[in-house]
């Protein structure tokens, strides 16, 4: 019975990296599902992804790959696709991402699956426990920052978590997690990034008066919104929007952006460039 | 015969208005073909554009309104629309955005004359005067800022020009134009304000790996690319993407966004509000 | 205390109307909040939607205007925006659009109330009936069409609803309901509209080879996806797409397209002209 | 020195395509510069578009390949990018196309050449001619048709065109022609196809009360407008849009989508797959 994998390889680019791999594949009796690669001209840097079907398992192809990933100084992974990856959720008290999120959880939508919520506010229990779905509410405030966070960690540790989803968790990340779980931490900023950066971005749009309002997908690091971007996308919006106004149509665009981003990074579709991000959608 | 006028109303906000001003209209024989207004509740001021058909003359209509305009503090003008306006434009050696405006002008599409080119290069003179426009070379270096940008303000002023538009101009504009022509000065900026302010917006874009970039059009004031906005549009680009193709994708999005912005801004359809914009699309 | 009213008007057209209406407004000390006009000039005929904060009771406003509508020959309402439509959501099996819904109805965002759902599967009781609202199980099939029908007509009567909205509701609404509800059943079509009428538009689009696919909010009438459309909004696909994700793609724009619609719906913002419509959004 | 080339390959899917192909470039010392597969898993067929440097000419290549093609039963073409693809324009009395056309092939954006215009009107004559373009007026009525067209298809062999582009052309091209140069000949549509197919199709859309306009850029073949898709996009419209403003704001779309599936097209990235297209853009 065959097993569908994904290989995602990166390395500085050269002749024969592409002649090499599929003729790896070939000899292994590897069928291509789906494959996309790109070569950064300016870093010279070449990226990949194939989805392939093997007859044998991981652990034997991992064993054949290995010498060549070597040979070209590939970063790489091999994933098997029925390992389905396991996401922790965080939120603070507005509902519309997780809404969507547990919905795709539901209907087998989303590319992995949805283990836990955690969130500083105790607002969204109710709906997250009706989807059998364990909440941990870790409060936070100014005085125990420290203490919260190492629950946080635990908490997401103990969960054996393949990627952290901030749906609008209005926190910021300490630094040990975003180290932890350097290109597995996903954030969706309420602004088209880099314009309005920090807190409460829909009041400084309103103050600027743009046309549009936006949303980013990124991974998290050290640098408050300054991380890889994933997705973006946008709204329109006119001079009658007050800043509720703003805040109501940006929901929209804010779960609309997360699902695609941390669909792409689920499928394994996401590689990082340094702080820019190879999408292969 | 009638006339088409459009009257532009802007004052602080009290019960009343619209009954006086249409009140007025209809004793004076006048006909709506347009109407729109806009509240600021937070600023508490109104806006307000009508499109009338007249019978009676420009002046007998304004001798009337004047009361009613000074008892509610309203700022307003009166437009004929028969009266085109005058549009200069300034562009360096990129073409996409003139060639764009000309072609509007030829067919009559664009709602206003364009009287004159005026450009700091002599590249895009052939195309000009191809059209039976006046074209205008006037270097601009750093030595000779002052006297090349007094010639530049002389043309215009020349021209008798009513919007001023800046055309992918790769120059700043000095305080004094910015100022005798204040509200009438729109400039396209090559990216989705207020990211990337200032030089090599696309190449800053790339830097930071946006997923989409932009253009918008503004008025110009006095700090560099912060007058208020007009319109904005966006363009998807990937990580395939150089700076150069960001360069080439943006040309359409510029143009789009100039054009949009400036046919309201001549049909009279953008009103200041502080720093911001009414926009009667 | 002050009520904030819809005046809600369409007439043919002549000089006077916003002039009578307004004078009107300002006598009963009215404060218009938002407005909204439209002249058709091919077909003649005035439309306008006003926001207005009277101190007096809606039926003394009512009395007072009646007059005014008959000179003008005016189909209108004035709507208290205190009194919140109520609104019967018809489903399937499919939950995105009802999701949506709920979610909208359970933070107040949603113009309106749900007061049931009613579906010809009991798939999506359980949701429902966790946020607290009735929902009702018709089973339709061939042999009992009118039956079935029958006892949806009383149920949606028994309701006093006041909009019919069909979330995905694979069922073809029986004449007698389109007519009883005239202008008040939403549907959302998955589909650009006109193009691929009726059934598996999803798979209609996939043969076609179309770039985009799209959706469309419409009010229904007896000709099957004919009726005035509301609201259309777009997804780009790409030739990667098989069926099954064009319905997966298509899922978020028929909400969006349907939330979109049925707000406008909801806040009087749709007027009908004919087979078109004007919406003030 | 090296000669970029690209090969563009479709075939029955089976295992090994990629490594044999792949493994041919890295014999031939060929670098992989940009590399696109797609496979259809519902017609089990596949689809490549490689672009590759290669030192050797391209006589060498093809021989050397040609035994794979066999062996894999390819339908494929090795094209040497330095090879300018030649255009032939056909026109009516609209400009935007052209204009936007002409201003691409001046500045070098078009991955190709407009080697001559042809039109049935003589209106666009100056402008091409300003160009230094050759321009051939050939006029068509009811009773020339067969002339008519005898002569457009003997100046567009003579001009030895490798694409034809319908740039707002409003006449149904003969058979002869669509099938001489099928899959090289380029039509913008005026519509979001497959809605509004034939004359007029603003008009259609007006009438039906659609809330967004569309522009398709397809393949001819013999059935009116129901070539394969290239691509396509839309413009929103509101009720205040009369027919004339449709047509209006549809020029933008029209070229901007003209402009897309014409350059992917010159850049051999659409693949014909029955009646859709494979696009790797």
């Amino acid at each position: 019975m065959s097993h569908t994998y994904r290989l995602i390889v990166s390395c500085p680019d050269r002749v024969g990296i592409v002649a090499r791999v599929s003729g790896f594949i070939a000899e292994h009796g590897g069928s291509i599902l789906e494959a996309a690669q790109h070569s950064d001209v300016i870093e010279n840097r070449f990226f990949m992804r194939y989805e392939i079907a093997f007859e044998c398992d991981a652990e034997h192809i991992r064993q054949g790959f290995a010498p060549i990933a070597e040979e070209f100084g590939m970063k790489w992974r091999l994933h098997d696709v029925a390992e389905r990856p396991r996401v922790v959720v965080m939120v603070s008290k507005m509902a519309h991402c997780l809404v969507d999120l547990l919905y795709q959880n539901a209907t087998g939508e989303l590319p992995g699956d949805i283990v836990a919520v955690i969130s500083n506010h105790d607002d969204l229990r109710g709906m997250t426990e009706w989807h059998n779905i364990p909440f941990h509410h870790v409060a936070v405030d100014k005085d125990n920052k420290q203490p919260a966070f190492d629950k946080v960690a635990e908490l997401v540790d103990s969960y054996n978590c393949d990627t952290l989803v901030l749906a609008r968790y209005m926190q910021i990340l300490p630094p040990v997690l975003c180290e932890r779980y350097r290109g597995r931490v996903i954030n969706i900023h309420h602004s088209f990034l880099p314009s309005f950066v920090g807190a409460r971005p829909y009041h400084q749009a309103y103050d600027r008066g743009v046309k549009l309002i936006g949303a980013t997908c990124h991974y998290v690091t050290e640098v408050l919104d300054a991380g890889p971007i994933i997705e973006q996308d946008i709204q329109r919006v006119t001079h009658t929007c007050l800043p509720d106004d703003l805040v109501r149509l940006g929901r929209d665009v804010e779960r609309r952006v997360l699902t695609r981003g941390l669909h792409w990074h689920l499928e394994d579709r996401v590689l990082l460039n340094g702080n820019r991000t190879v999408v292969f959608s």
